[in-house]
């Protein structure tokens, strides 16, 4: 039988791995990778730095190519869930080709596996598709949202109150649900004219790049958007993430 | 000036330390305590144990004894802040004495710190109050919620949909509010009746104790009920979260 894991390894400080999480890398045989074929991009490079660190020799890493995603279809679900079904295609080809039965293979997640990542849903697609088989176990990670408002000392929750985490592209669409909202996979700065509220915005979290902006929407909002193109700009990328809190809350 | 950590240890099982976690552990000259005085608890213990691995000679344990909450009281938001304040006077008498200048202080918070826990508003609170003053940071942890969804390999979240995070009394008192729901803090079983959902329940998530069941709310929900009467009464007291998605989605 092949074995898999799915590691979290953290919003992007080394120092986020937890002794689970090292202890799956040094179990690990093959590490399979997919990515875009940035070999310089620093995230890519943090990750292999991981690998040397923590990984047990003798190790492999195998890589496939990310596909494209269409990033200008209107439909966004639909976009994603055809750009998954040919990411797990992949994947499937990695499990298949590059683990031996007996070898235990990991895909490294950053932030926590179950917190918009589409590794999961993938494995599920590929045991459900059936051409090849395996166990696999989910190790936990910090998720950017810890990472977040640990960084602002700030609590996710507030007394008996809920909170939702939710899209951008959701927040513009149906503006906000809650008091409390994180808002993740957010390109637009859809925070704008939300003057209701406080952010703790976030970008980079746990890097030696880290920003961090908190305050009224209305008073910090524009040098978000100015923080963020710029730093943009100048890395070419950018992970970002905030908490929305309505004022008196 | 004396310097506060308050480091989450995540959600019962040791390897869910960050390295971060354990750097901060070592560098921590006095733990600050507040408990019940249930000295045989267990997760009095594996804290205890905690410290014991991975902290640093000489360090000191300095505990406080913590007030009684009414949990009789039909005002929960108010007696939640009651109990708190008189919690903050503890942790107070705490920094203020038992931690000299230069020193580093620590307290270990299950799970994330962010995620329903009081740390961070008490802390809060006692530099609002301004008798004592001291430096702090937030060590993020592996919530009870990452641990729950890793453990039953499943996403927290859906392509491009939100998830809520609230309580066992908001969803006894409002329903569901999302078709992605974690429900924390229920002591009574508040998923009863949601017959359209699908529950991911866990309990003593990363312990030798560890309860995982899943299924439909309709199929498994009695079952959860009985095994969580059980556990609660042989091992008197009991830690659980749960995830709903609702059925079809």
């Amino acid at each position: 039988m092949k074995r898999l894991l799915v590691i979290g390894i953290g919003a992007g400080d080394p120092d986020h791995l937890t002794l689970q999480a090292i202890k799956a890398i040094a179990a690990t045989d093959v590490f399979l990778v997919v990515d875009k074929g940035e070999v310089k991009h620093e995230l890519v490079q943090l990750r292999l730095d991981m690998i040397a660190e923590h990984g047990r020799r003798p190790y492999r890493i195998a890589e496939a190519r990310d596909p494209e995603r269409d990033r200008t279809a209107p439909a966004y679900a639909a976009a994603v869930e055809d750009w998954r079904a040919r990411r797990a295609l992949a994947c499937e080809a990695l499990i298949r080709d590059e683990l031996r039965d007996g070898q235990t293979g990991a895909f490294l997640v950053w932030g926590d596996p179950g917190v918009y990542d589409s590794t999961l849903a993938i494995v599920e697609e590929i045991l459900q598709r059936g051409n090849v088989s395996f166990a696999y176990e989910v190790i936990p990670g910090i998720s950017s949202v810890a990472a977040l408002t640990a960084r602002h000392r700030t609590s996710l929750t507030q007394v008996g109150r809920p909170v939702h985490l939710t899209t951008g592209r959701r927040l513009a669409e149906h503006g906000p649900t809650a008091d409390d909202m994180v808002v993740m996979l957010d390109a637009h700065c859809s925070f704008a004219g939300q003057d209701d509220f406080h952010i703790h915005w976030g970008a980079y979290l746990g890097t030696p790049d880290e920003i961090l902006v908190a305050g009224p929407v209305a008073e910090v909002g524009d040098r978000i958007r100015e923080l963020r193109a710029e730093a943009r700009a100048r890395k070419g990328w950018i992970m970002d993430t905030y908490l929305l809190r309505r004022q008196g809350h």
